[in-house]
């Protein structure tokens, strides 16, 4: 409650920032809840994690973390069922499918080299690269996640410093460090509102093919921009300027394949003829010049 | 004659590295050829890249940087004809499709304050993140590349340490950092060797849907390993670990929506049904270890 979900690093909560209980990592915005390991619903994704030695199948090598996902247990933290991609499981799911950044607070029970001598530590900013089930010897199937620790933002997000100054006012040197993370974080949240906004109208429909890749977590899709993002383009992060597509048509549509017409007609650019209508959703206002902009990057008359 | 292209940091050349002539550049491993800007080919990838004010539509800020392609100039730097795909234009694409780094080489005939004062100098790694065609004020359309600084490998390659210590004896500490960069020079050239084999024997057609993609500069697929990488699985990067999928379905086979039988068969877990039979080359011994690996991540009675 009054949790606001930021992904990224938070302000004035540098990485090794120490804290003596989970209530002040959650007043501070680092993680939502007091007892749940993962800061997250299947909806906005996962923004963060607690590492506290709750479950033995969990591995801490530093930079890389197989982390166990949460529920199934009794109040004794008996495992008594199997997990599901419910709550924060899924939403570390969707942040492995997103990109989205998550961190990573470690706890003193925790029973790793890693861990703090008491309370807790931010530890900075991991990515989930991948996820599986695993059968435990009690016969409780748990979901695991392998985190890997992020080096450098730029590296991780389609967008640098170039998109960063489109989006906001650049931080002046002066300004510090605190005024980029700033900035950082105001736009992983506005891309991630455009993404939310986007999938929720389409459902994670392709607006090309029409197809939905669904998942055993629930329907995949991709965001993807019309005019590019970043120079020379400068293409707005905003949702009249985004499509929802299956990777497939986000390839395609990214790399000249397909292109719209001004009255928003798919066109097999491969084969020069119209393959369908595009898909928009009744609230979807596509900006028409963005259209054209992509166009322009592919069409030989434009 | 006798350039080895390998991806990433060359040994002995750290970023910095200041030389006086091309052909220093091409003995030292840095770039192929001593007068084209671009180190690649359509089929290998795009190695390097030398900026040396050879097209006025260039921009360097730095960490991003706007490349043009090469050809379709007279021996007078003259544009009498459009590019095309051919030669390290289309490296630069599947550089960028692939994910390989480029290195980067200023000249001091770029007009920029990021060039050299004289000679040539290795300014790092690039990543390449978006092409599009430009149409030239004199009418005739060349390829743009947005290219933007990798700040840690770590974050753009889909390995980390725990694998480089699967790929190769991990380098001690006292073998000091040159050890690394071989190291991650040889998984990255292991790796691009196993992906040029499976997509030359698949012709990037999808061993699941049978579908290709195809781009304006030739078919395109993804390569997924079967058994993951890294810890905990610890799967290797070898063709036998290895498929050629298009991006919906290595996105659902990393995420259980599609799973392999003993017998190569395609399961759709969402169903339940067999969809059919895994597309297999003459050459590809899958391993069936890797598949029931692959299957224990997901299927329940595994």
């Amino acid at each position: 409650m009054g949790y606001i979900r930021t992904f990224g690093e938070i302000e004035g909560n540098p990485e090794g920032t120490p804290y003596q209980t989970r209530d002040e990592l959650r007043i501070a915005g680092l993680h939502a809840h007091n007892q749940a390991g993962i800061s997250g619903t299947p909806r906005e994704g996962a923004d963060a994690i607690v590492l506290n030695g709750g479950y033995p199948d969990d591995r801490d090598e530093g930079d890389v973390i197989i982390y166990t996902g949460q529920g199934g247990q009794d109040h004794r933290k008996q495992q008594i069922a199997d997990q599901t991609y419910e709550k924060g499981n899924g939403g570390l799911v969707l942040s492995q499918l997103e990109g989205h950044p998550v961190r990573v607070i470690r706890g003193h029970e925790e029973d790793s080299p890693h861990a703090p001598a008491e309370g807790y530590r931010y530890d900075g900013l991991y990515r989930v690269v991948r996820h599986w089930w695993k059968r435990r010897d009690d016969g409780f199937r748990v979901l695991q996640f392998r985190m890997v620790k992020i080096a450098s933002m730029r590296d991780i997000q389609d967008f640098d410093d170039s998109e960063l100054d489109d989006h906001v006012a650049s931080p002046s040197p002066a300004a510090g460090p605190s005024s980029r993370v700033e900035s950082v974080v105001n736009l992983l949240a506005r891309r991630a509102s455009v993404v939310r906004t986007i999938k929720n109208w389409y459902k994670s429909r392709c607006q090309i093919c029409g197809e939905t890749v669904e998942l055993p977590n629930g329907p995949a899709s991709q965001v993807a921009h019309i005019q590019g993002l970043g120079m020379p383009h400068n293409g707005p992060d905003h949702e009249s300027n985004a499509l929802c597509l299956c990777p497939n048509d986000h390839l395609r549509f990214d790399n000249g394949a397909l292109y719209l017409t001004d009255d928003l007609k798919v066109v097999d650019a491969m084969v020069g003829t119209i393959v369908g209508p595009l898909r928009v959703h009744g609230q979807h206002a596509i900006g028409i010049e963005y259209v054209r902009n992509h166009r322009s990057y592919w069409l030989q008359d434009s």
